[in-house]
């Protein structure tokens, strides 16, 4: 069982309401520094057996066709190592 | 100018409705060998200079308070590298 990650992100040219409503909420919670947030969404796919190329490519093609809009969003695909495998508190 | 990214996902206890409609989805498009998907948000800060431990806790504290829900979900927090730094089609 191996873990393919697709994370997809708003373009930098189109407006992300998400993200500047975060982006104002920092400061009035006592946070600094920060000059800028985008929100995005994160899937996290479990595949059978071992990642092979077809599978990778299968992936991007899910990525392209059900999990972003490509009119807007941009989206990396990337096979999750053990290492980094948990999203942990 | 440095960029800290939160990755935020439903705990694996909790029910994940979106994942399951993906994964729902993926066989009437076509789609074989996914077992499972879980959906969560991705947050990409901008952060004014070096990211410094003390930003890096400060971030956490973000993720706490802010951009997760602690009872539902967990995060992660990490500094992108140069190299991995776009989310590219």
């Amino acid at each position: 069982m191996a873990r393919v990650v697709v994370d997809v992100m708003p373009k930098p040219e189109i407006l992300d309401p998400q993200g500047k409503a975060v982006l104002g909420a920092l400061p009035r919670l006592g946070f600094e520094g920060v000059t800028d947030v985008r929100q995005g969404k994160r899937f996290e796919l479990e595949v059978e057996g071992e990642v092979t190329d077809e599978m990778l490519a299968s992936v991007e093609k899910m990525a392209e066709t059900l999990l972003s809009n490509p009119v807007i969003e941009n989206f990396a695909v990337y096979v999750e190592t053990e290492a980094a495998s948990e999203v942990a508190e």
